[in-house]
């Protein structure tokens, strides 16, 4: 691999992203699950600056001390964070004082790069591009988020297009027998610590749907009142539904009786032929339930993936996010990465048409608290 | 099975519960989680009478439909129930009035079990008598939770003691193989819904202790600073342990520079040689990180439950209470029963020392929210 | 003053207010300002205890230093309290032993009060017994609120007559001139430290009305959509309306279409001549401006005083709890009775239907918060 | 008056306020009530547009119809209102779209007032002026609490000089008579509602200093333990501190046990012959209790206003803040100006540093609730 060129690559995808905002758009922090967007820019930059700059790179000069208090992020180990909900609050520094920040380290690392990299600091940097791509993705559901709520519904980028993935228009379940299946990551390439340890999983015979569900098919859940029967939800999303009086999926909205909803590109009426998307765990939960059907393991997902086209939709699970067997943290500050957060939080497979090019992988679990809707989440029905 | 003496006999071992309490026990609820022992005999009359009396008993005559609003639980499909943290502000029924609903039902019960009895119906009574011993373990944490926070620490009663279950003092962990194990129940008697489906699971080799972790060994994790450095800790665990600056299990108490510990007698100096309890989920993972450690999975619990002694402390386990392959929810009211909770909860095995003698058993899924500690829950560590 | 006389008098009226209730009515606490009434009994009590037998009655003997800590109120001169919010946790001391503790401190107040008792001590004596005449009135409230949030609405006592004062039926306005007026207690009996200073005050002309505004007026109010027009209410008092949803008084309850309310003798219908209680001074000052007329000032208020009957509602003036000129507290816990509540209230004045009679006067000063409406508040209008 | 130049002249001191702003210090709200700058910038024009321009110029086009929802405050009767804690989530309308906002309604309001303009207009412009110039009081106190509470601390303007009053410093409290005093605006000129009704108050012999208290004055009660001896606070004083752990006033920091403040400049060594500043009516009144003084009335300063500088604080008065005799709101939105914040608040008399000049008079009323502490507050103390 050539890293400077994919080091370019990365950084340059980040500011193309930002490329559509403006100023004010990078300052604000709606609710505590989405960051800034200046923040996103300058803690990517920290990340290199402290993992690799300041250990590896002889005689580097920090940008700014401050700077690692104002852009940590949950990494315990290296110093005082600033508290998730703070972020926001922050004018300074400013986002042009942030891209300085970007040139500054950007220069150091081209530097850095020249040089002989050891297959250690090779590790950090690839987890750095990694740990890039996924702020990448979270700058995209975060913009959605800030203009999404602005009343104004401000388009991001009307030429946007999501990446065209084929799901053909097939309604038999694919069927898969029971037996042992190994789980978990085995080539060679990059992958992060949660998916390491392939593992035997006993799996009962299975079927999993080749389709993810439509914004039609949800509609008829929510036309059949399923937001006001308890029977399909979980006492907890019960809950969730009636203290935050939840009525559709988020950016939905009925506007003289016809459903819109916020994309990129402002508000549209609804698409219905998309899969749907911007859903909470409980509600995929509850739309399987009112099937009669379910979602499947994290397991029966990995198992069959060969089987589907995936990548539109991050896919909820039924599975909670857990350790695989003979999981380790990482000693250090890269040993937080993950594994403090196996705990109260379902693991989703696939991808998104947010997610980028080459980032996941079958392998791959993401993961998120039960009530959330910002990312672009979907379902896949089992049986 | 005699169902007549079974029935008296559950009902009375509800009763000898509450001999020892004032009348003013019976009405307070501290926290949301600790029903009123008042409510508690009342709820579980009400179960009778609702789904017994009400549908099989001809002629029965409902003893105050207004009970049916003060007593449901979290049955949503009976009726509007009373949001739970009001539980502690009613002062009626009394004592004395719940006490004559009980014996109304008891008298009716008792004609109703004289005649033939249905195998649905029995079905419904043996759930009936489990659900009334559950409730008189929920009986002995929450009256210890009422009494262990008044500033008198008054005693429950003197003579209290646990039944003894003999530990030895083995240190060498128990090998287990890899390989397939089966899940779940399979005998004649009753079970849960929950641990129906037996179900192969493939395990790695394991290790697990026969012994469970002692107040003198957690306190090597206190007094080394366990508490203290949020490595140990999941992140969600370590925001809990800081905003409610935890320092100790729930009744521990530092008197003079001394250890204490709130029991059924009162307060006393902690029992070194006692398996620590009232531990949350994160403190028992907690302290296996600390130990290098973990806890086990559900299934390498019930692979390995024959190869030691349980049935001191409930044991949190790395599981997610989630369902088995193949499990379904029952129609109705009694679907309510275990199902809608699949979700943010972490399994428990084994039985503790206020488990109503048989109830518990090898296959037996308990199930609590990862912060609550008012159980008699503990640590088996594992490898 | 026959002091012996006059303690018996003021202890035996506060058993006699509790004689009506059942063990579990003294328990509960079904929002903060509502206490338990045994907290109460034993609180009264613990004054005598503190203020009089410890200091003054030579080789008086403790009767339970615990309860120093239980059956303080807000004197924070005297010890940590018990915070406010959890007095209804506590189901210990029962109600029989805070019965046990009045009878022992009664004893010793009797003995007491044979030996000569000092002008000081005098003082200290008839606070007390206005103390406690203080919280009759509160017992009477809080008692009310405790039964009628019970979804059974049990009668506190169905032989309740509240006393008889004529109010007359005249409609028109008192007119009083503009000038200066002597405020504040001149007499030689009791009074609180908040109504001495007498001192002049100059008011404009002004009207004030003869009546209490009635049920019946105050339903023409609902039902003109007062509760939905912003207009008549303060910023604050219609983030209060609409924060919880306030459509009527307290205690009001549509019943099949027809408005019901609570009373001492459990659900009745509305009686419409009655004045409207239980109202906030946001609701009354809602209730005047709607009427394009005003609430009095306390100075108003007493300048007036004795051309009106009154007596039956604490009525709400539009004057903020503040000191009068030259106001000093006294020093020790006695100062804390009243300075230290001097922001953010209002002067009520008058009396209600529920205060001891004797009592008050017309000089006397009571305060709530402005949101508080379990007190038997009313409204007099101005102009 | 010269209605063009005096709006100019309002128009431009806005604007000379922002120009030291970067754009993203005008988009964050790090507390409720401080307000975005953008906010306030187009809130002012929008107030122009809304009451003069849409309806009073013949054939204006609104510039945005839904600026209206995004710019209003709250003027209930105008429409639905941006909850106000929602204003630091909009990034859109965009600082440049303000400004062009502001030039569109600059220009319409030049050319209107070229044309006649009728007297009720032109208080209304007066009006407006005296809104705008609350606002720069505003905008300087909110960006002092948007920058100094940045952990970089950035300067608002290094050149920034408070304007000299001179203040003497002259211990001895002036003298004032008992007597009738007369009370409120009198002139020909403008004054809010709130001042209207000139009334006849009686007040006892005082005393009030000439001074206001320093902050090396109030380092003493801070030394002396002040912040904690309930002694000296109001119970929700106390409460207050101890629930934000209040330890100084508003912006101090011990830096290496030197107290520094945040000001324009950034963090600085405390200046201890300056007048305190930055706390709250709590605070105030605790720091007087600890003398063994107390706050003036409104009345009372006011009656001697002109006997001693005044000027670079608000000064907290004992006084709520309540309508004077024959307050009457005005009709329409314009009425809620003043008259429905009459509860739950203190009235501070004079003006700060901040005030822009000729702003207030000696019958001024600023009002704020008793536990803010972002406006340039400060203590003058009576007795």
């Amino acid at each position: 691999m050539d890293l400077t060129a994919r080091y370019k690559e990365v950084r340059q995808r980040t500011e193309k992203i930002c490329s559509f905002l403006q100023t004010e758009d990078y300052v604000v922090q709606p609710v505590v699950d989405v960051s800034p967007p200046k923040w996103h820019i300058g803690h990517v930059t920290w990340f290199f600056e402290t993992f690799i700059l300041k250990p590896y790179f002889m005689g580097y000069q920090e940008y700014n001390p401050d700077y690692n208090y104002v852009f940590n992020s949950y990494y315990e180990t290296v110093g005082t964070r600033v508290i998730r909900t703070d972020r926001g609050n922050l004018s300074r520094p400013t986002v042009v004082e942030i891209y300085s920040y970007r040139k500054y380290v950007d220069e150091a690392m081209e530097s850095f790069l020249c040089g002989d990299v050891s297959d250690d600091v090779k590790e950090l940097l690839i987890l750095g591009f990694n740990h890039e791509e996924q702020h990448q993705e979270l700058l995209m559901t975060d913009i959605k988020f800030i203009l999404g709520h602005n009343p104004l519904f401000p388009a991001y980028n009307k030429s946007y297009v999501a990446p065209h993935i084929d799901e053909g228009r097939d309604d038999a379940f694919i069927k898969m027998d029971e037996g042992i299946y190994e789980i978990g990551f085995t080539g060679d390439g990059f992958c992060f610590d949660n998916e390491l340890n392939c593992h035997k999983v006993y799996l009962n015979a299975y079927q999993v749907s080749p389709m993810l569900v439509t914004n039609a098919e949800y509609l008829e859940f929510i036309n059949s009142g399923g937001y006001h029967d308890f029977r399909y939800w979980h006492a907890e999303g019960w809950d969730w539904v009636k203290t935050n009086k939840v009525e559709a999926p988020l950016y939905w909205h009925l506007v003289d009786n016809e459903w819109h909803s916020y994309t990129y590109h402002g508000l549209e009426p609804l698409h219905l032929k998309e899969p749907v998307t911007h859903i909470s765990y409980f509600e995929a939960y509850a739309y399987a339930s009112w099937k009669g059907l379910r979602l499947p393991t994290e397991f029966e997902w990995e198992a069959a993936a060969g089987k589907f086209n995936w990548g539109r939709r991050w896919e909820w699970t039924e599975s909670s996010y857990l350790p695989y067997p003979g999981f380790a943290k990482a000693p250090g500050a890269i040993g937080e990465y993950n594994g403090k957060f196996m705990v109260n939080q379902k693991v989703l497979r696939g991808a998104s048409e947010v997610t980028p090019p080459g980032h996941s992988r079958a392998t791959y679990r993401n993961f998120f608290q039960t009530n959330l809707r910002w990312q672009f989440t979907g379902i896949r029905l089992a049986k």
